[in-house]
Parts: structure tokens; sequence; C-alpha cells
């Protein structure tokens, strides 16, 4: 069985992503023992979303053109208005998602970040949760929507909002510990 | 036959909503004669984004909660990374658009604004663009997608971007002058 203190985590973030959904995830993670490498577009650090306004800077490990997929046990992707909307058109984003997906790896998504998953088409038939606004888009790609602060299917952990980083970040570190997950 | 001088025409805004999505349909049917009125969620100015940031106030005309539909011919509305996602889940914005498409009037979203056409169930069937990361989203909704500056299907008028605002607007004003649209 895999040990969350041997795991290597990728997380992808672009400007925009929520503060708390990058920053406590990579650092709780970490504390864990975790190895947590954080992907943006272009390698360059990304800028965080607070509140109603711009927030702190988060280091970038890679960029996402230099991501391994078989590097990684775990796909871990924040939320926030604009970082998925912007991710959501960057085609390496969503193959490097889909990768993740067809290697049985772990995904974890909160928030807006489920967006990404419609995308990727990873969503059809499966247990899920997200921020409340997009609940529509969820269901019409053919989520089973529930309203739970997380929500776990075949290896694919997701949340609604930033109350629910405890219990994410809880289930990240048991999906892992389970292994790889038939799709 | 209805004259766009004599429109009263109405446009939904939160903060978020992309600076020239708002002003320039707004200005611009003012200049041809129609009354456009500006409904904010508490009567209060709202914040647009501009670029990469927040941008200038508009001035509101009323509070949503105050909006008579039957008062009038058309709905406008812009749209923005943040601004649809926050009134996507007010439901008095939600039944507001409902009631506009009920009574067959013309209907107006530009580019991330489609999204709150989806939530409003107005979408399936229908020929509609929008900004190119909700794509999948208005498929999965039953819209039949297309990638033009402006498609109107039943009195619905939807663009995908800025760039498209002269023929969005040309096409609102036709539209308008063309009357009620059986749904």
């Amino acid at each position: 069985m895999p040990r969350i203190s041997d795991a290597k985590i990728l997380m992808i973030a672009t400007d925009g992503f929520e503060q708390s959904e990058l920053e406590f995830p990579r650092d709780q993670l970490r504390v864990k023992g975790a190895e947590v490498a954080v992907a943006s577009l272009d390698g360059k650090p990304t800028k965080g979303w607070e509140g109603d306004d711009w927030g702190r800077e988060a280091e970038a490990d890679l960029a996402l053109e230099a991501v391994r997929v078989e590097d990684y046990d775990a796909l871990v992707l924040p939320g926030g208005q604009i970082n998925p909307d912007v991710l959501r058109i960057e085609d390496k984003a969503i193959e490097t998602i889909r990768a993740f997906h067809e290697s049985g790896k772990v995904i974890a998504a909160i928030c807006h970040a489920p967006w990404l998953l419609i995308e990727a088409g990873v969503v059809k038939g499966r247990a899920m949760t997200s921020f409340q606004s997009i609940k529509t888009d969820m269901i019409n790609a053919g989520a089973i929507w529930q309203d739970h602060e997380v929500v776990a299917d075949a290896g694919i952990v997701t949340s609604r909002n930033p109350d629910d980083l405890k219990a994410f970040i809880s289930k990240i570190v048991e999906e892992i510990e389970e292994g790889q997950h038939a799709r």
C-alpha cells in the first residue's frame, strides 16, 4: 500500500486560483511528508485570489509542458472563478488531467475546479460535488451531484468550497493510500 | 413593428461584469433612442472588470427585486468571468431571465453570460454561441453551438467576446424591431 509520506502530488494552477485552495492542500500534504509540485502554464509564479481581490503569489515548481504524469501519484486542482476558466481552454491542462485519469491515479478538484473535469470528460456517471454555481454544468455532463463536503468515486475526490478543505485533504490522503483506481 | 427608438431594455449586472460588455451596449442602444435600465442585486453601482483587474463602476437604475418584466422589450446580459458566476446562483436573476423568455421578449447574452441561459433552462435545441471556455457546458445543456460573432435563434441573441460587440448590438436592434418571438 502506498504511504502519503512517499507520495508525489502535482497541483496545476494559473492566475486567479482561490488562495486557500492551493496553499492549504499544498502545505498540509507537505507536512504529511508528500512531495508536492505546483505546475503553472509557463513555470512562473501565479497570482492567487483572496476574498474579492488578487492575493498572494504561489511559486511554481515547473511548467505544465514539463509535467511527466508517470512521476506522480495524484493530481490536485484548486478552484477560483478565474483559474479553472482559463485552464479549461488550455489543451495541455486538459490532456494532463485525462492522462492522470487513464492511469488510474487519484484526481482531486475543489470549488470551480470540477469544471476542468467536465472538460476532460471524466464526469459521466460519477458521484461528485462542486461549487454550487457549476452544479447544473456537472449534472448536464452526467455527474451524480451530491451536496457533501467531500465526495469520492473511483479515486476522483471533489469538494464544494474552502470550508471543506480539511475533509478534502483527508480524503485525498485516504484515496492515495488505497492505490490505483480502476476506471 | 416596434422601433428601437421606442424600446425599453433591461441589463442585469453584478460586480465583475466585463467592462465593455455593459458600457458599449448600454451606451450604443441609448444613442439609438432606446431606454436602457441597469439592474444590480441591491440597486447600488456595480464594479466592472477590465483586462486583468477591477475597472470602472456602472450606475444601477434599480434593484433586481424591483424589475417588472412587463416594462421591457428586451434583456441584455453582459459577461465577465465573475459576474455571471455570481448571478447564476441568484434565484431572482434566473427567474427574471425565464420570465423574459416566457413572454417571448428578446434576450441577448455575450461571452460568459450564456451560462445564465443554461441556468434558466432556455438553451436546449437552440443555435447559440458563447465564450469558448463554456462551449462544453452549452453543448451539454443542449445548445447547437456555433462559432460565429453573433447567433440569433427565436429572439435569443448570443456572441462570443468583446470583439463581437458591434455585431451583437446590430442583431439586438434587428430582433427587437422584429417584435415578439414564438418559443
